[in-house]
């Protein structure tokens, strides 16, 4: 289990609106500019480019995909910023990796900012913020370091006769953020995992250490429920406003990733519940196991005191103890004992203890 | 209590939009195609079809019911698709059987997709995907495997003078999500059932796996309510909307659909309350039973320790004990011991711990 | 407490809608026809009247209140239903004591079907369905079983010069319904006893059975919760849509009803908040208790273990042991117990736990 | 801790609506009757006033307050409910001291029914229904029983120059709402107080009767939030729907009452949640004596019960044992013993049990 | 920890509405009046400044930003409020720092007043009171005592060529509200760190005062968001209605405030949901330690107690025990007594207690 990151928004408390600024933690990359270029016939991936030449080798008639990997260069975000005229409080948006997934659209642009998830090892989960700029023929893409989701797409572009070509940069748009959320179903794979094995443990064999798991997966829970339900609001926002860029097919194609994302929602509201009954049955179970050491205890203390009286009472000295001279007191007293013993025994098997 | 089936929709993650995919289960059957067709007169069911048929096997004036059962053929799927000229997106989610419950129209088909769920066992409730597509005078029904519900409806198509003849495709697709939601009241009473013997089991003789019952019925209900709860918002979005497919006096039953739907939700809603409460009933007997514990062991260890004590005290073997010289010193001591352990005997009575 | 009657609802599982069939449990009676038929001049009491004659007794100018006891008789209610043209659909909804509380109103006529309560003995509450048909100068009404609370309306009508006579149809349908709310008052103050009596118990001397009783009543509680928040909804839509049967004055009267009905519902979430509460402070009563057993163990053992161990020191058979010798050694152990004992007494007062 | 008085509301069950009759309890009083008069010359009290001359005494131009306190004298209500005209269901209404808070407003008059609150002790809230109806130029309160919160009003009447007698009927049909408001805040800083306490009790000596306490606090607030939230919607409604009886400048005052009326609520909720809070604290506090308990228990036994042992292995009479011979054997013995004690007091104070 | 400050609101009570009255703690310090005047030239800061020569100091072209430091001054807050024809309500509201944060406007004004939030220590919230109100080309801020958190933006406007000073009032004013928030984002910062305290505390070494601790951050969350929603809604409320005074391009940064109150919202709640799964965690502790005590306690009787009756049967006087002549007998009993003791110890293993 992993440090939750240190939040960094506190290096913007004071500094006016727009300052440009990055919030995040260093990943100690550099960042780096990409360019995908296509249409219908051809398909060029230029990486990297500088972003001296970005101006003039984007396609006219086609879609440029702008990849920018790394957001610590603030300076080359800037300049990319404000190559397409994005407004100073975007791009401040942009840099902030802390910024709430949302959406912001004008008559020029779409712009969509969420978290893509990695699920690294099986209990710890990998939040990367992405932001999507739709503008003209252009998709703009800002991702928090290198590396990312969407390989099976560049693949797809590289085969001729693909869906993708044919259609325009809102299908491009669209194809990435599905590219997110299919990613998510990862995520709650892995989760449904760990729910089936805290599930097995804290049947089995719960100790101290299960209940911290089960209070870090129910943290991870609510974290990703931050995550998911405003990604939700943003694109039932967008399906509803429809904003001219997106054509109506592109639309119906959102919509389904908009019910994806229910789902998604959904599936993390259920496991929540879930690990929340899992609290109980560990409460439960150190109870049970109270309740078996009180057994024992009973058992043994409640078998044993009255013999012990029973001897103590025999081995006192007194001068006149006529049983002490029989001559099978002894036996009869051991006799007595084992007698009390067994019926303790029995009464116990009675009530189930034993 | 089986297991729950792990969720295939990871086959998914990474393919384009629209690939037709078979997520769900292998339940090992061959798909089957099935054509019901009838008007006022005459009823005919060709079982099984081939695919290449169906098109000219369809009744102009009347109504054709088309069953598939088994969806792991997914070029039978295509074909079928292809033939009403079904959109792509569309047959995706029809081979999805992990589909969330939803419902979707234009003007040319209504399709909803809803889950029937069978209770086979007591303990045990089947999820099965079912999506209908009412298109022109066709319904058109996907399941996931061979066997349902609907034998009821045919049965009744066979009988002369029956009200479906009469009707349209609309009423046969009201009948058809009738009979599902029908059968949820099956579900419920075999769970009202379940409910009734763990209240029982709590208050007797509950343990560890009892605990563990409730947790089983307790996901249950969440997953039931994440059947139900879509199903509900389908139907109401439907009865809102009014498509033109379908007639008012059809939309009038699609209504009393609708309130029983209701009604299933809130009995779900009502059953998860008591369950819950069924949680806390179980850990007070626990504490119950710790408790009756701890009472005998302090009933046998106030009443014997102190004798014990007594009995040691004569034990001792000083030279000097004046009392272990006297004539009836011991029956003396042992009258004592009788009245203490009698008095102590007395005091828990009065404390109700006897 | 009586065992919750077993939902009948599954009877109908299976057969096409608008099949007429009883749903509920048979009360074993037969079933009954009135006719009260009144103006501002007469009015008459037809009591039975069998259903042949029913048309042609109803009076032209005034109203007519044909009510209908046990449902189990089919027969008898598809003839009333046919006579007055109600619909498959309604029919079948008033054979189904099952239904939920619900409201449905065309032109012709005004449908509200609800539950009647009784609460026979302290702690049984009896739900009676009623359903109530307004249709042209009728009043129908449709009740489970014979025996009903309406007594005081049929004397009122009986006194000359009474407000029901001179009113209409719509007068009377809403005097039905308000007796019916009233009547749920009387269930709240029984409730109110009860929770009080609960509350009593929980805090003197509560055991498994008060437990038991609470969550009886919170289930009473729920089953209530659900015959009420419908009939709230359902008296808001009759006022908010204004059925033109319905006249001004009686609006006004039913939204007196519709405010009873609420308040009804706060009451009843009110009640679930307090008993909820009990069983936390059940909970603790028996945790206190525990304590009570502890300390009662604790302070014995404490004590005599210690000086029992002195004893036992005194008791061993060492050739060599000195003080067994001195003349007031035993006397000196004896002083020495004692002073343990008392401090041990002390230290227990000091804790407060003697 | 006053028991809440038993609900009155029963005695109407069974009677027509519209019946006049006082439900609420017997205060053993007289009703009374006050006039005052006022406009911006002059102001007249007139205290008691018969029912009689009021209609004579009403002042054309100015403001009329008439003050009824008692209202088991619901002949007294009757007749001047007739005076000015007012329906039968709303003197009903007046006439009912569990009304739920609300309010109703026709073009004629504006009737507002609430409850003031006292806080008589730290620990007992009493409720009181007011029910203020505008009407004309008179504005006629209905108080439960006699005293009440109204005298600064009264003392401002009298005072020249006073912002209330240049203004209508609304500004003192406001500054009623608005003194019973102020009061609430009263019994906000009273609840605030006994929190604070109850925190305290809970933290240092919790007892049973501390639950009790807690308990009784909880229900309390279900109670004063039952009464504050409709009227916060009474207010919302009257604000929204702007009655034409009052201007513009009142509204702006009502929406500040509206606006404490919001405060009142969420504090009331913070309150509920703290106390919620306590349960728990308590709980856990209980939880700690029992450790402390059991505690006490294992360290006086686990230290004795061996050494016991070892004393009564040297109390056996075997004939053959030959530490009984040594010369120290006594002594090593005693030793052994108090070596072995002394390492459970180090175990234990590592365990930081001691 | 600090105490809460008492509410000073009963100060009001029983006063009319306008009453000028200081609702407050009494911070001891003298009121203070400063004007900032600036456009795009020049900025001149005047500090004091009396308020009879306010009026002649404004700068026609140009913003005015007049801060009012300490609000017992009633005196001093009316002079000013009269100068710029402010409203009694407003007035009253401004000295009244137990308002609830809140939002008005009027053609002429905008008047909003929210809480600015210190944390002076790491435990320690201090709340002040902050009333804005935007009034022609004034900025009039009202603050509960000197010292605030408005020093960045002094130092801004004292740089040539900053934003603020090429901007109008309404820039100004957002500035102020945006420094608010961001306040609020250091206070979670130091809210994050004391949870994560707690946890590890909760999980290491639990006392009393964890719990006193949880409790507390519990509260003062409720009252955080107590202080966030409002203020939310307010800023929701502005950008809907979109007031006359503000402009387009502030309404966008207005926005971004927007997001960031609803980003420190959703934070709180999880926080909130952390902190309440911290209470269980913790009593799960308690229940930990108390098995652990048991678990010593039974292993030590449960061992020692059958080995001392053994030993007190071979201390029993009886005159014919042949055991106590054989040879080895004493040898084979403690051989005996080391066996069932390991056996114990061997049993205690395999339940892993020890």
């Amino acid at each position: 289990m992993a440090k939750r990151k240190k939040s960094q928004i506190i290096k913007k408390v004071g500094l006016p609106p727009g300052s440009l600024i990055y919030v995040g933690p260093d990943h100690g990359e550099t960042s780096k500019l990409q360019l995908i270029r296509y249409n219908v016939r051809d398909m060029e991936n230029i990486d990297p480019i500088d972003v001296s030449e970005l101006s003039g080798s984007l396609l006219e008639n086609g879609v440029n995909w702008i990849n920018v990997e790394g957001l610590h260069d603030v300076g080359l975000v800037e300049r990319i910023g404000n190559l397409f005229g994005l407004e100073q409080l975007l791009m401040e948006d942009i840099l902030n990796t802390e910024q709430r997934p949302g959406i912001e659209y004008s008559e020029n642009y779409v712009y969509l900012t969420l978290k893509t998830l990695h699920s690294l090892t099986q209990s710890e989960i990998v939040y990367e913020q992405l932001s999507v700029v739709m503008y003209d023929n252009c998709v703009i893409t800002f991702q928090e370091r290198s590396g990312d989701i969407f390989n099976a797409i560049r693949e797809r572009l590289k085969h001729p006769d693909n869906r993708l070509s044919k259609r325009g940069t809102d299908y491009l748009f669209y194809r990435l953020i599905d590219t997110v959320v299919d990613n998510y179903f990862l995520v709650l794979h892995s989760l449904s995992d760990q729910i089936e094995i805290l599930e097995d443990k804290v049947f089995s064999s719960p100790d101290q250490e299960t209940l911290r798991e089960i209070q870090y997966l129910k943290k991870e829970l609510i974290y990703l429920l931050r995550v998911v339900v405003p990604l939700r609001e943003s694109l039932s926002k967008l399906i509803r406003d429809k904003p001219t860029d997106i054509s109506d097919s592109t639309l119906d194609y959102l919509n389904d990733v908009y019910s994806h994302s229910v789902h998604v929602l959904e599936t993390l509201e259920t496991y929540r519940d879930i690990v929340s009954g899992l609290v109980n049955i560990y409460m439960n179970n150190i109870s049970q196991k109270m309740n078996e050491v009180m057994k024992v205890l009973t058992i043994m203390a409640s078998i044993f005191i009255p013999l012990s009286f029973v001897a103590g009472v025999y081995g006192m000295n007194f001068a006149n103890m006529p049983e002490l001279h029989w001559k099978y007191g002894y036996f009869m007293v051991i006799g007595l004992m084992l007698a009390a013993g067994l019926s303790m025994v029995f009464f116990f098997r009675k009530k189930k203890w034993l």
